[in-house]
């Protein structure tokens, strides 16, 4: 086991709540806060502020849009956020796969 | 993409310092504290912190004992702490299957 690979994990993007939401982002090129809300189960504060969090780290875009006269809002990840997200991914299958095998 | 498995992840397990204790005490019968802070370089006061929560989980077990009069303290999984790392290690396992696949 190499506890090395555990430091690596990101922390913004381990945290559950998070880790959903870049996982439903990086296979929806887009989801307006209802879609992520409504799929993800979660209160609009609870989204609201892994939303920021994500923003701040530079790993979720928001873009405003108007369409017939309604103003939509759409989260995506950034380039950023998508090649964090595939090495925290990377990160955990090591993990996985170190700890299966130990056993 | 199944949201739940999210939720269904451990939380006393996610936080990634104590997920580094598991998967160290899941593959050693028994370690000192000083073993444990040695190989994942941490503080005393975090493994501190991270242990307590295990135990009041019921995950760890304390083990005191006396060798040439010096007491040893040790620590292990229960039987409850390895079940629930197993099923963690098999919803992460879903989760990754699941991530890699929809992309």
């Amino acid at each position: 086991m190499n506890p090395e690979h555990f430091q690596q994990l990101d922390r913004v993007i381990h945290e559950k709540g998070r880790l959903a939401i870049m996982a439903l982002l990086a296979a929806n090129p887009q989801l307006s806060f209802t879609e992520l809300r409504d799929i993800l189960n979660m209160t609009d504060g609870n989204l609201t502020s892994h939303l920021k969090t994500l923003q701040y780290e530079g790993y979720v875009a928001i873009t405003k849009t108007f369409e017939k006269n309604r103003s939509l809002t759409t989260y995506s990840l950034t380039d950023k956020g998508r090649n964090a997200f595939e090495k925290y991914l990377n990160t955990l299958e090591q993990i996985l796969k170190e700890t299966r095998r130990q056993k």
